[in-house]
């Protein structure tokens, strides 16, 4: 290792290469910036989460100056739980990031032993040879913030998640002023996200979506029942607006969505006119037009308000043909199907229903082509990195970045664990950490690995059948017959006659030699051989074959 | 049953009512449309295939006057091979459709016992009361038909699957005309394809990929590698025609593209010049700028050709940086991860890869809103029944026909099983018969059912425990240790400790009494309660536990 040079290390995105945990080293001294979570993939079985693999810094706790955070998204914060006790490190953030943070701790007990710190927008904080400044950018949640990293071979400009909106909700634009007069100072290195680099053009305004929420205010029958993300403060902030604006009380449900409020609205971040927010109880007594109900649920989740009141099992709230039901989401990767349900069943029980799909229901919160290259053209740097996306969408925003003036041999597509090494001179990627996504499920962290997914994806597929055979330990002949339980393979009561007929072939096999059976592990293999063969022709079915032998 | 009117019963499509079947009855005849499958929803584990659910015509075999299959797509044609043996019953479709349908009852033996039958566009069949009239329309396939079909209560007319595309590939529109004219006549019902019902405005051209597909081609610096579907026999042709056009050969590589390609062109639905497709061999004394390939994976199917390619581990192919690869199709609902992974490959490997979100690469097979309002317009019909379609898109299919001045009490939004019974007069949903989806899983056809797939969740999710407990069947009392195996659950080498004290914590709770261990069903309980309590616990997990409780 150079000691006069940066090393820059994504750390952990489940694919989105460093969306999760950022590290950069000068010398002695290392900043990480993020600590988030991803949800499993589907064929990650009965995980619960994905954390970054901090292993890599296991033996370099001392040398961590400060964990940074860009904003309040679980993508950016969610880790922290899982890699705050490991490493007893200050972190800094802004006053709402802050606040969902803090939440977060606590929920977890950690919140006593934690050393978090507040910083404002505009602020500079100096962590060993780095000092970060922290710039406003445009999201979809307030308080989002780029970095400003100097470091003792140049200016790191770490984009954060950001679009460029010129009339967002909170009024306080992406800085492009400072941006500029950092790149016209000179910018060593951009990290910039590249979650919307296949998007043409720009990211359409919030404003589009707060117009579309007063058109259905003012017109709607009924209520309006907006489901949106607990973490959108801004998109609540637009429905709560636009609901004042038409004369509308709101209700807020889900305990997310009760929590976040809470907090944005104590910090200052949602501002809500005295009397409008209202109980349950309240409800009653509302006309049904002076009703606006914000709720959890856009991605279909099972336990949320929204999904409940699709079902029809919502403990207080039912659906009516009159009600008004806003999506103002787009579904994530993978949920379509959850989601495309619980549209189809509101739209089952009569109420009129408006997604993503059909209408202006939501803007994302990342920037598209155009506001890449603007970030790009503003900051000018030496040495561009697409962050935050996966391979394809960081290849597609490093052509962007050529297109734009950044020769190719200094633009770097990096994947996690991958170390770029960079000065004003020379740039190149010098090494690869051992790097593995590290699983949650339960209470077990990294505990889960290739062989138990591989096991639950056995069983998923064709279950499983366990075969007790009782042998004698003197003779070492058989005893009675075997016992077969099959779980998720065939449907049992309909499958007697397939068990019998396993059972005489393995009855049959092991008596075959009219010798003992001899060594246990023999056997075992014996009877998955004999078992597994025949159960396949007969169904054309795999299940894991199970063999358990008890010496009596 | 009121045997003067006309009942009309969608009989399945997973959530797309009547996609895959559809029946009309009318006194003693029965009329059936299509027999499709559908692939599976991702909580559906194991499971290969979802079929319609023929229970309710099963005593109904003789009144079956014939099965009229609407164009050559799987969920239109795949459920023949599981229905035909059970309804010994007349199918007619158009020649690919015919071809299509020959090649894959081959493949199942069964087309020696089968009654196909080929009807030509324009053609008029007569099917105990019914007639059945074949009209033209654009799809993602040639020969596709929409059915004119006469009764003694007047002409309904299914749309099949259609759009209208002024310059589609096989210079053979949509019949306006034809419909307008039945239309003028009086059409009793409209039974329509709802699938792209979201999509405001109209479906692009084939054209428009025609156009792209021409620049890629004459752009590429090496080879163009097009992936696609077998079964999109015009895009092929697109291909083929562009690469003529630029001097590239042809290579077509997939076992299901070899042979959709060799049937298409026998019977004139492909027209290839001769010396223009070429085998493996002629690829490596061809400059690669004079080289096409077609290929399947589209998907990201693990074993297609195009998924190994991007794997590095196709036996012939290896992608090299100055290729071209254009994935020409969208992924269908729940395939993103796949198709997602192999373009990352692909990029990884440095070829240029075209894909639907960045390119024109594809455009689909189904008529958006104003081409839904068009047939409408056209066909004017008493009643209008969307179909296609899951319930959202039915939904706003029949806003759309409202808007269009088919009133709403004309216009039924049904769900699978439901019967519409129908005459000039009136049209009420009199009836909903028992339906329920059929699972395909290796060789059992519907012996999958509810539990079995709830194993299949519960294993998938924290996997598996087996607890072996001997006991002696004099004392009632546990002989030894337990023994614990686990699938799924926690990794083996990690586990040990946790695993010992769940047997200390077994042997405690059936010991504690000093009596016997009492009825084996009442032992088997206890310890699935005890260890399933004490694991969760100490895991936040829930694996199955599976007691085997051995007397000896």
């Amino acid at each position: 290792m150079s000691v006069d040079k940066l090393r820059v290390i994504p750390l952990g995105g489940l694919g989105e290469i460093g969306k999760n945990m950022m590290a950069l080293e000068y010398g002695d001294d290392i900043l990480l910036i993020d600590a988030g979570l991803m949800f499993p993939e589907e064929e990650m079985l009965g995980i619960d989460l994905v954390i970054p693999d901090t292993s890599y810094l296991l033996d370099k706790k001392d040398r961590i100056c400060g964990l940074v955070i860009t904003h309040g998204h679980e993508d950016h914060i969610g880790a922290l739980p899982y890699i705050l006790p490991s490493f007893s490190v200050p972190v800094y953030s802004t006053p709402l990031t802050h606040g969902l943070i803090s939440v977060k701790l606590k929920e977890h007990r950690l919140l006593a032993q934690s050393q978090l710190n507040v910083v404002q927008i505009g602020d500079t904080i100096h962590l060993g040879v780095f000092s970060v400044e922290f710039l406003p950018v445009n999201h979809s949640i307030p308080d989002a913030t780029a970095l400003a990293i100097r470091t003792p071979v140049g200016v790191v400009i770490h984009s954060g998640d950001f679009k460029l909106d010129h009339t967002p909700v909170d009024g306080r634009p992406t800085s492009f002023a400072r941006l500029a007069q950092l790149g016209a100072e000179g910018v060593l290195l951009l990290l910039s996200d590249s979650t919307y680099a296949e998007m043409a053009g720009y990211t359409p305004s919030e404003k589009v979506v707060g117009d579309f929420l007063e058109r259905i205010m003012s017109e709607a029958p009924g209520r309006v029942i907006v489901a949106t993300f607990a973490s959108l403060i801004s998109r609540v902030q637009q429905v709560i607006d636009a609901a004042v604006k038409y004369n509308r009380k709101v209700m807020v449900t889900g305990r997310s969505m009760i929590a976040n409020v809470e907090i944005a609205r104590d910090l200052g971040y949602l501002k809500i006119p005295q009397g409008t927010l209202v109980g349950l109880k309240d409800l009653e007594s509302l006309r049904p037009d002076r009703v606006t109900i914000v709720a959890t649920g856009t991605q279909g989740e099972p336990t949320s308000s929204l999904v409940r009141m699709a079902n029809g099992d919502h403990p207080q709230i039912q659906i009516v043909p009159k009600d008004t039901v806003i999506l103002s989401a787009t579904p994530i990767p993978g949920n379509e199907a959850l989601v495309n349900r619980t549209i189809d069943n509101l739209f089952r029980l009569g109420a009129s229903v408006y997604y993503s799909k059909i209408s202006d229901v939501h803007v994302h919160g990342h920037g598209s082509q155009e506001e890449l290259k603007m970030m790009i053209s503003l900051t000018r740097p030496r040495y561009f990195v697409p962050i935050h996306g996966e391979f394809r969408h960081l290849t597609l925003h490093a052509h962007l970045a050529h297109d734009v003036g950044v020769p190719p041999e200094r633009t770097f597509v990096m994947e996690d664990g991958d170390v770029l090494e960079l000065d004003f001179e020379t740039g190149r990627i010098v090494d690869k950490i051992p790097y593995s996504n590290v699983y949650v499920d339960g209470l077990g962290v990294g505990d889960i690995g290739q062989v138990v997914l591989r096991d639950r994806q056995a069983l998923s597929r064709d279950g499983i059948v366990v075969i007790i055979v009782t042998a004698d330990k003197r003779t070492g002949k058989i005893v009675g017959r075997p016992d077969l339980i099959s779980r998720g393979f065939v449907d049992a009561r309909e499958s007697d006659a397939l068990i019998e007929k396993a059972k005489d072939v393995i009855v049959e096999a092991l008596s075959g030699s009219g010798e003992g059976l001899g060594e246990a592990g023999f056997v075992s293999s014996q009877i998955k051989d004999i078992a597994g063969r025949f159960l396949h022709k007969q169904t054309h079915r795999r299940p894991m074959i199970l063999p358990v032998v008890v010496m009596v």
